[in-house]
């Protein structure tokens, strides 16, 4: 846009800010914390807790929600496995991109299949080269179908078994636990534990691997 | 997930953190500025101008470019009018999410049809509430058609007169400028202004309506 002696066509491209300089500017390193689990199992409540903890010590999170991105940019999708995928990549998407600003990305999501969870983590290369220092973090909810159902804090399951929901994930439609996780958080000894546990474990994780560092 | 007492009924769901503690902890107002014109208009350019010289000042910004984006969330789009749509209408939510998340959000696209725009401004409500203080400020780049093309930088024009390439905006598509927008920046007497001299404009409106300062 800027005129060079008598010429026009010249144009000086500013360079743009780059994820390490936005992570300087946070001290943080931009990640995706990716919370998989059936329906029930405490995902959104481990996604808030660890939202406020990570708050709690400065650093800057922001949670995808599943079911929120269903009014907004996923309104349009229904539930059919096709479906199912499309929600689960334009999530990948977007926690990609809030990975690049430098937040730390809590998606919390049903996330079913495994090839779609795969294909996210494919977008988010597990490295420690800092050029490819998006890391998808998986956390799998370890929650007995039994437990979930139990709870039933929505009334989805007794809808699904009442046929009412068709594809309901645990009952019509499957779901695949991961064969690998980062972190797996289940019942010990049928206790549940508390959501700041669950936290801390993940913050702990974050710690260890460097993503709470100033960088 | 806690239990309390006997019952494992009882769920504590833990207080997300809210935009205004996001915008405390990184000093600054999230909003959206959403920056329209033709192709080789100079969209780019001064989205990453504006993006460095916000960082410069120490405030976090994230340029959401229609090209890159491409690439990624919207590669499943062409360019037919119903899919220009939904570009636009999914940048607008994930710009939505952004600012939300308290970030100064550049977003940078053609977006030439008025009703999108709108869309996307509906979306994030100008206003001083500041329980609705997403504002949207729509930077219209107001470069004439025949300066646009005689840069064409990309060769995309000469391929759009050639008839090689279809729908292609101000060619054979419409841009239909806004009928009222926030900053309109246009060449002063044939003169092309330097990004920095435009990228300043858009920084000292931001400052002027309170978004840089420390909330």
């Amino acid at each position: 846009m800027s005129s060079l002696g008598n010429s026009n066509n010249i144009f000086w491209q500013e360079c743009p800010v780059g994820k390490l300089e936005r992570q300087k500017l946070i001290n943080q390193k931009g990640c995706v914390v990716w919370i998989t689990g059936l329906s029930g199992s405490g995902k959104s409540t481990l996604a808030f807790a660890l939202n406020r903890q990570l708050y709690s010590r400065g650093k800057l999170s922001y949670v995808l929600d599943g079911d929120n991105l269903r009014h907004g940019l996923n309104k349009d999708l229904g539930f059919s496995a096709e479906d199912r995928t499309e929600n689960i990549r334009r999530v990948g998407e977007v926690a990609k991109l809030f990975a690049d600003a430098g937040m730390i990305c809590i998606a919390s999501l049903i996330s079913p299949y495994r090839k779609d969870r795969d294909a996210c983590r494919a977008k988010l290369p597990d490295s420690n080269f800092i050029e490819a220092s998006f890391l998808t973090k998986a956390v799998f909810m370890n929650t007995p179908l039994s437990l979930c159902e139990s709870r039933d804090a929505k009334g989805l399951y007794k809808l699904a078994r009442a046929g009412k929901i068709k594809g309901f994930t645990g009952i019509d439609d499957p779901y695949e636990p991961p064969l690998q996780c980062e972190i797996e958080l289940q019942q010990i000894d049928g206790i549940c534990r508390t959501p700041t546990a669950m936290s801390e474990q993940v913050v702990s994780y974050l710690e260890e691997k460097g993503y709470l560092e100033d960088q």
